[in-house]
């Protein structure tokens, strides 16, 4: 383990992904561990959105969404996205946001269920779950008539309730609170063999994590492209669907339920009867931003590049050397490890529950290091979070990251501090 | 009426808009009688996307959400766009596709007829309604476990088919096909006596032709960023709920189904139950992307620099002028027109049938002239439809459209011309 402060300036020199970072434009004076939350700006994006605004949509006007492949965008960006997944480029499509692909998704399964005759109505998913994925699935179950209903359980309990009742299994991959990372191939078998269907989101696992979605089976997947793609705020997600979901949605020809016309077999049609598009195009549904979706596929492509095997190695590094060094410089100074020690089971990310975790933050925030602060579960204490973008992250930056944490705890400088109220976005 | 270019040249000379073009960017050597599908580029778009991508997300990172106003900006906007469509701020709101909050609002009003314990079940549409709004129905109907269905009958049946049995009347304001716009007030107010709800698409109206959802009593709306208002190709839409519904809602506490959590009453506090928001952010649903909102700003900006009044006089006068001068100019060339000849029951379109209407189309294409094609329904010719948006639209590009539509149809120039297979998005 480095102990200094050089150290770390050399494992920089010595790293393969360090020339990555010239591929983003990144604010001088800034620490940026909150990748997770917000990626950083590709160097690329700028130009490439420009030009879609300037020429494509400027000079091309309409005839753009032939000439210059809008028409395309949704599915070769999936495309791309699929190649970080385990999937393939047929089974991934890019569309609106991880709640509005989530509510797809879960329809389509339960309808799934439904059709093969499966006498379950359970939506299984984690306590902790990021919120939008139970308000998707609270209102599924509200607006079904009572035909399913959610339960939802501890985190680690999950296995122990996958039963015969279980229609769905609705999991976040990394959580985002903790960082803690469940096993995907392992769950899903576990509910392949209660004839339950999965339903995955990836917003904190694509592009930091390995995900091989077609090793595991996995039914329907869905994820965000504003974390660890570097989509830009508020960029098109995605959603997967397994090849042999697909075929018996176009046996049975069924919809999912945003049956927007850009899911339609043949839009340009505009035939009064709603046939859906074969395979994932589907899962398409009004027209998609094309300036957000240029945005998005420069930072798809940043982390194709990088290869997500590359980044992982160099995440482990860098949250391991994170944890190292406040455990031998932050000791006795109220900090609480909350995600897991092991790495196998961790994302991308490492968070500390602090007495004072949100003027900590701030005080961090303001000395130009960037992560962010979680409220914690029931009453315990707030909880500091750090993400890894490993793309632009130098390891000296997690040393100096350490250092500004533990003179800010060391001198109580939160205490001192008056911070503005901030609020800030996953 | 003019009958020389001339004196289209003086009329542009006169006219009060005429400003207003030198606040877009367009191509030289194109009259753009598309911006009912796609409309042009603002001036100011590419500068203040720029800022955004650049300063707001390059340099201000995750802090941007509440520093640079991301937060804000789906119910600024909204609130901006409330003044086109005679609604309040606080009744408008900013997100994913028409699409998508067409499926909101006509699930929201379902529901509330549901709970008033109304015992009626028909969404009532028109047959020939843009496509997306009954594919949507279609899907609500498919999902709702035949507690509703769908009937469709000819536009000018509609007021005749509402009656106890209908529960939502779902209908576009202005027809993407003729251009035939509906009496707003009047239908509403017959679904009102009716005991029915309104869902209006004003796609094809907003920013073309004056709105007053306020004096009709209308209950839902939804309409496109990316036509009239000059959003940008895909931009978001939005969604207006009366505020009496509102209310109705907040006491219900009840949710629209994408219960996305910037819909929840408090998104950073990562409750584990959906409580909506009160008003109408509760039909925010995903994070939203701020790139595609920052251009559908600069949109928005642009008609209410001109104010929607003086838009529709120039549209009116612009339409007339391009009927009469194809009926002086274009006689039996084979050109039927195919939308109300009355400008008071027309939108901000034009629309002839022709026999080869599809070659026609690509021969004015290719000449510069940039319309578009649609095909009739049933067994009807095809549809030439010309789009006016008079905010940067010349009576002297009128008149030269004219001329080369004349030119085409007279020489046949349609007929030796081979051209490429074309798709365009409405």
């Amino acid at each position: 383990m480095p102990l200094a402060r050089a150290d770390c300036v050399e494992l920089d020199r010595r790293d393969p992904l360090a020339g990555h970072r010239l591929a983003f434009a990144l604010p001088d004076g800034v620490i940026y561990l909150d990748g997770n939350s917000l990626g950083a700006l590709p160097a690329a994006t700028s130009a490439r959105v420009r030009e879609v605004v300037e020429n494509e949509w400027g000079c091309g006007l309409i005839g753009s969404w032939t000439e210059a492949g809008w028409i395309d965008a949704p599915r070769r960006i999936g495309g791309k996205i699929a190649q970080l997944i385990g999937a393939d480029a047929d089974e991934v499509i890019c569309a609106d946001s991880t709640s509005v692909n989530l509510f797809k998704a879960l329809a389509a399964a339960l309808r799934l269920q439904h059709i093969t005759g499966a006498d379950c109505d359970v939506i299984l998913s984690e306590r902790g779950n990021f919120p939008t994925d139970l308000y998707i699935a609270q209102a599924i179950t509200e607006y079904s008539g009572g035909r399913c209903r959610l339960l939802t359980v501890p985190g680690d309990e999950i296995a122990y309730h996958i039963d015969e009742g279980t229609a769905v299994v609705l999991l976040t991959h990394v959580d985002y609170r903790s960082g803690r990372m469940h096993d995907l191939s392992d769950l899903t078998h576990r509910a392949h063999l209660a004839g339950a269907l999965t339903v995955w989101d990836l917003s904190h696992s694509t592009g930091a994590v390995p995900v091989d979605l077609a090793q595991a089976r996995a039914d329907f997947a869905v994820g965000c492209g504003y974390k660890y793609l570097n989509g830009g705020p508020g960029a098109p997600a995605f959603v997967y669907v397994a090849r042999r979901h697909l075929q018996a949605m176009d046996a049975d020809r069924f919809a999912q339920p945003l049956a927007g016309w850009l899911g339609h077999r043949a839009p340009f049609d505009f035939a009064p009867d709603y046939e859906p598009a074969g395979g994932i195009d589907r899962f398409g549904a009004g027209t998609p931003s094309i300036v957000a979706l240029a945005a998005l596929e420069c930072g798809v492509d940043t982390v194709l590049a990088a290869g997500v095997e590359p980044l992982r190695a160099k995440s482990v590094q860098q949250t391991q050397l994170f944890i190292e060094l406040v455990e031998d410089r932050c000791a006795d100074l109220g900090l609480q490890l909350v995600c897991p020690r092991d790495p196998a089971l961790r994302g991308s990310q490492v968070c500390y529950a602090h007495e004072h975790a949100w003027p900590v933050m701030q005080a961090l925030i303001a000395r130009g290091v960037t992560g962010d602060y979680r409220s914690a579960e029931a009453d315990a204490a707030g909880i500091l979070r750090f993400g890894f973008a490993p793309l632009y992250l130098r390891f000296v930056d997690v040393w100096d990251a350490v250092e500004a944490l533990r003179d800010i705890l060391a001198t109580r400088a939160w205490d001192q501090a008056q911070f503005m109220a901030r609020r800030t976005v996953t």
